[in-house]
This record gives structure tokens, sequence and C-alpha cells, in this order.
């Protein structure tokens, strides 16, 4: 028998009503013939609320304590579904993440998981029953309760369909899948019928909130096909993200914008061998990822370093980088978080070295000056001031997509 | 080290203040160089809020699912307990009660601890951690969260007392103790300052809602002594519960009333040998604990045979009676809900046969007709009208305490 792996977000799971749609959707696809998983966050704004409880008790609540009141909120929508499915006549099987072989590291509130051990899944499965998961949770070989970040319920979802070798994996959600843009800017944004993990993980990375980044890693590992599709609009059928062989000729999928950037620039540093090492060794100590980097020319042996982090990072890759410039003899550090960066994503963009030139191009025209650019295979990103982020991100999706 | 078990219910936990005047309390007691257990239930009215989550899905949610659904409260309550205590410095350790190790049957929403393994709680005690666990809740032989039914956290904290040799186990409430009677029908009514596991029992069975009766039972058996003490009352001293010798001569204790009783009469059956069996086994057959049965004298070969059961087993009772009534060749058969059983509870009562007389006597006093009596070696019942009860209480509290 095939089996589905379908995963439900908090929107999809607001109140009783919702659920119950979603247990009707979760039913129809046992009647098609598919061995189901389901895979569910908590509630609304469960999580908020929780953390919000453990705020009045303290400032920094302590992450394991914090792990074990999160996890309750998936518990939560796991028995409410499995009663919806049972109301409407066919077997559930509710099961934490413990109980169903979710193991990670130790690294409360943030686990990266380890190793699935799918053999409940599986027994229950084999008596024909509908499987319903908590998201987001795991158990750390200390045997306490885990989560795994943010968006973690997408990451449940592939690592099960990828232990379990589902045929499909099912990510539903409150959009109706992914745009050439955000529709919330670009109202000529389009829905992808499909995409490459490559692409979808440069635009996971690129500011395009649809799904969490590891998920898509996860899945491209494992080979792991999936569709993100919308909960409450049954004829949507969403993007679907799999393998994808590369295209002859460029061809952009999407395009995207990041406002959660900041520029932070090294003004008149000496410039001998093994400075940029330096710096950058002492940012990625710190589990600071840094994106683009930008070294001028050296002028009369000074050299001026700017790099772009993540706006939740600035301040202490900042304070890091005060020390680093008077250590090593800098005029000045800046920073700088009036920033945004635009980015195109597809395949095959690399043999087609005219791409680059039409994004250039295209941001001119409206005027807008590119401070930074940085290339990778399938992206090209350029670094605008933020106010000029919309202008330049809409003549872009116009000059490849529109 | 001596280890004190801590229960606190939800009355004790209804928000973040309560929470960490709690955490308090609890820090003291490891302050005063005690090894310390603590089991809460869920927060205020968590757990109804809960049900009725479930029971907009379905009239009777499937007892599975509710389980699992329940047992979220009291994850929430031990998550926040454990922030609340390590804020204030000392290390806390949390446990759902499948990890606490309370082992039960699969009889969802009413399971019966069959073991507790008690390896977990003990490991972290001895890394001088305060362990706080899910009260109402355990796992069961195949692998379901089960829980304990209404007041399960009593007898979570006595098994866990029971099964780690502790050398108490003080049950927090939001009443001063146990009394001589309910302080809200008879204000004179005094704080027993200590009573032994049978009266004790007998009074969680006539009606005194203090504790549930499985937990005092297993106190009983395993010798755990036990005190019910106030939350938020430091200086009260609370009513210990302990094994105790047979006093000379007569002591009550305590008087109760239980409203929730109910009556069934069975008129003028013929009278052979083995009828009272047959109705009584049927009764049991459908786990219906009958309370009072009163035959009276045979007249002419017919019998009217009278028993009392809880209220809510009345109409399942009530119907057996009809059909074996019919079958029987009875007359008639009444139900009455109209009645209220008072009941004085003392060890020693037996030797000393006078007391039945003054309770009687009592009652006759203001004027009270008496329509059933049962007597055992520590308590002595009477079914007097509903709207006589609190008067009649009033007077053997009177004659036997004041």
């Amino acid at each position: 028998m095939d089996i589905i792996v379908q995963k439900y977000g908090g929107s999809s799971l607001i109140d009783i009503e919702k659920i119950k749609f979603v247990a009707e959707r979760i039913v129809e696809t046992k009647k098609n013939g598919y061995g189901v998983v389901v895979v569910v966050s908590a509630m609304g704004k469960t999580t908020d609320n929780l953390i919000s409880l453990a705020k009045q008790i303290t400032t920094f609540p302590p992450a394991r304590e914090l792990d074990l009141l999160l996890s309750t909120g998936e518990m939560v929508s796991v028995s409410l579904v499995c009663m919806a499915i049972e109301n409407l006549g066919y077997e559930a099987e509710g099961f934490p993440g413990y109980f169903a072989g979710i193991k990670t590291d130790n690294v409360h509130t943030k686990a990266r998981i380890q190793k699935i051990d799918p053999k409940n899944i599986i027994r229950e499965l084999n008596k024909n029953k509908i499987v319903v998961v908590a998201g987001f949770q795991g158990i750390s070989f200390e045997n306490t309760i885990t989560t795994l970040g943010r968006g973690g319920s997408d990451l449940t979802a592939i690592a099960i369909a990828a232990a379990i070798k589902a045929k499909l994996c099912e990510i539903y959600t409150d959009v109706e899948g992914v745009f050439t843009a955000d529709p919330n800017i670009i109202s000529e944004a389009k829905l992808i019928k499909e995409i490459s993990y490559d692409e979808m993980l440069e635009m996971a990375w690129s500011g395009a909130k649809v799904m969490q980044a590891r998920a898509v890693e996860f899945a491209k590992k494992y080979k792991v096909p999936f569709v993100v599709k919308p909960t409450f609009n049954k004829k949507g059928e969403g993007t679907m993200i799999k393998e994808m062989e590369v295209k002859e000729g460029a061809s952009v999928s999407a395009v995207s914008i990041d406002k959660n950037q900041a520029k932070i620039t090294i003004f008149r540093i000496p410039d001998r061998p093994g400075i940029a090492a330096e710096i950058f060794t002492s940012i990625g100590n710190e589990n600071i990822n840094v994106d683009m980097i930008v070294q001028n020319v050296s002028k009369q042996n000074y050299a001026d370093i700017s790099f772009t982090v993540d706006i939740n990072d600035l301040e202490k890759a900042f304070e890091i980088s005060q020390k680093l410039g008077e250590k090593l003899g800098a005029e000045k550090v800046e920073k700088d978080t009036d920033i945004c960066k635009i980015s195109i994503i597809g395949i095959g963009m690399m043999n087609n070295p005219g791409v680059a030139g039409r994004m250039f191009s295209a941001i001119a025209k409206v005027g807008v000056n590119i401070e930074m650019i940085s290339t990778s295979e399938i992206k090209i990103s350029s670094i605008v001031r933020k106010k000029d982020g919309e202008k330049a991100l809409k003549q872009v999706h116009k000059e490849f997509i529109q």
C-alpha cells in the first residue's frame, strides 16, 4: 500500500470547525486507498500562549522545561484530530513525538533529528489505522522531550516520510502554494506548479517564509517528493517540490525579498593575508551565518570589508567586529539595518551569463542602486536600500516572470 | 536522606502567582534537608476546558484519545513548577507520568496503577534535584497514556511515596484539613489533628470529598503516612492520617452527610431462599455498588426489599430492578431520590454499643425519622429525608463532638 504523509500547520487547526474539516480531508485520502500518516502542529496561537505563560515566571525560561511545556500543544492537536477522524468512522492512533520514534540530540528548543525509528507507526499502519503524530517534538538520548525549533513540524513530516518511504509528503498550509514572488507585494505573482529542492531551499533562505529550510534540506537529502498545498481549497493543487533536471537555458522560477538583513562594515583595516579568515572565523565560532561578503580593492595597503548577517545576529556580530577592528587597527566599524536583499532563483542560471546583467539592468531601470552582489549556482542576490526593495522586486519580477 | 512527597492540586496552581508561591514551599522543604518529590495536578479548570473541547467534536470522546488530551494539563503544570523552582536557584527535573514509571492497566480514563518503577525518580533525587511528576496519569502496558480518574493525583502521590519509601506524603489543598463535619454546614466543626486510615476511608466514602478513596486505600495498604494541609496557610498543620491503635471506649472522630444517595424498593416479592442473592448479583454484575440493604420481615410469604445506590447509578439499577421485579412476581418497584445519609465515624465504636443508641436519640430529638440503618466496625449510618439531613447532622455533631 502506498503511504501519504500529510502535515497540517497551526493555522489549519485553529478551532474545532477547522479540525473537523481537516479530518475529512484525511479520511478522503484514506478512502482513496492510501495508508495515511498525519503530522500536526499546535492549534493556532497555542505555542505563543505557552511561551508567554513561561515568561511570566522567568524572562529566560530554561530550555528543557520549555520543551516539555511546548510539546503539550501538539499533543492536544493529536488527540482532537484523532477524535474527529474516529467520529467519521475511521480508526486513528495518536502518537506524541517520542512514541513516534523521533530521536534527537539534547539541544533543547532547537534539537536536531538523529534518527527515526518508525516501528510503532508501521505497526499501526499495518492495522489499517490512520496514524496521527505530534509534530515539532522528539525525545533525546537522555529521555527528555525536545522540540525542533520554529516550523519543526515540516521537518517531522518530511523525516517520517523518508523513514517509511512514503510515496508523497503533503504540506498543508493557509496559502495556495509557492509563488513566483510574495503575492502581498506583487499582485501579478503566479503559483509555481513545480520546483526543484535547490530552488525551494534558496527561496527558504531568501526570506520566502513558506517552509523551514531544514525540512527542505532533509527532503533533498532523502529524495522525499513533497507538495505544498492549501488546506481549505480542495481544488488547489499547490506546488510540487522534487528532483528536477537542469534545463537548458536560464529559467528564473521566482524572485524574493528579505528585509531581515543587516550589514556590517569594517573600514580601513591594514591589509595583510589572513585578515578575512580571522574575521569570519571569529564570527562563525559564535554560530552566526554570514551571507554576503564584499572586500574592496586594497588602497595603500588598507582594505574595507562589508558583510551581511541576519538582523537577529547583528548585535553580537557587531560586538565581535568592533573588538576585532580594534585589535587589527581598523579605522572604524559601522552597522546598517537599512538594507534588504532582492534575489532571483532558478535552475540553470549559471549556464546563461546574461541573466545577471538583465537583473542589474532591471534594478537600474527603476533608479535603484545596488550595493552588494552575490551569486550561487541557482541564485543571484543584490543588496539595495530598504525603501527601494519593493520597487526593485517588482521590476525584476516583470523582467523575468510576467 | 528522608524524602517527602508533596501533592498540589489544581486550586493551588490556579495562576502564575500561586505557582510561584508553591515553588517557595517546595524549596523550603528542600532547604530543611529533605529529598523532595512533587506531584502536580492540572492548573485550575484546565481539565474541564479540555473535556469541553473534546465534546465539541463528539458527545462521547473516545477514552484513549481523551486520556492523551487530558494528560497535557498536568504536563503544563510540571513545566511551569519546574521553571519556578529553578528560578529560585534550585535544580528541578520534570516527569510526565510515563517517565515517572507509573504503569497502569489499559482501562482509559479510569486506569488502575499496576506497578511503580521509581528508578528515574530515584536517579534524579540522587543528583540532589527536586523531582516534579505529572499526577493523574500513567502509561499502559500497550504504551498508551492513561489517566487515573478524578482525584487521581492524590493516588499518584501516595503510590510514589509508597514506592520510594517516603517519610511522609503531604497532600496540599485549599482547605485547612479534615474536619469533624463539613464546615459549610456546621460552623462549629473542628479540625481533626489525626485520624486513622479506616476512618478517613469511611469519610471518603461517606460524602466528605476531601480525598479520593482509592488513594486512602493505597496509603492504608502500604502504610504510607500522609497529611492533608492547606497550601496557602503556612501555619496550618492540617490533619495527619496514619495507622492508629483502637482506643478503649467509643470515640467519634467525625460526622458526615451524603446527599448523593438514592433508594430503590421492590414491594411484595414472593419470599423464597435466594431472592436477595439474585437481585444483588444482577446489580453487582453491572458494576453498581449497593450501600445499604433492608429486607423487612416476611408477611404471608411476601417480602419488601429496599436498598441504596449512588444517585449516578440509579437509572441503571432501577431498570434492572424493574425487570427482576417482573420476573420474580413482585407487586411494584419504586425509586426515591429524596433521601440522604448521615454517618458517624470513629474507631472503637463496636466496643461501645451505646453509641448507636446515642446517635438515633440525637436524630429523634430534632423530630427526624430514620428510614434505614447500617453499621460497620467504624461507622454507623442512617438514611433520613433529604430536607431533614442537615438538621439531623447538626444534632449528631453536637451530641458527639461539641
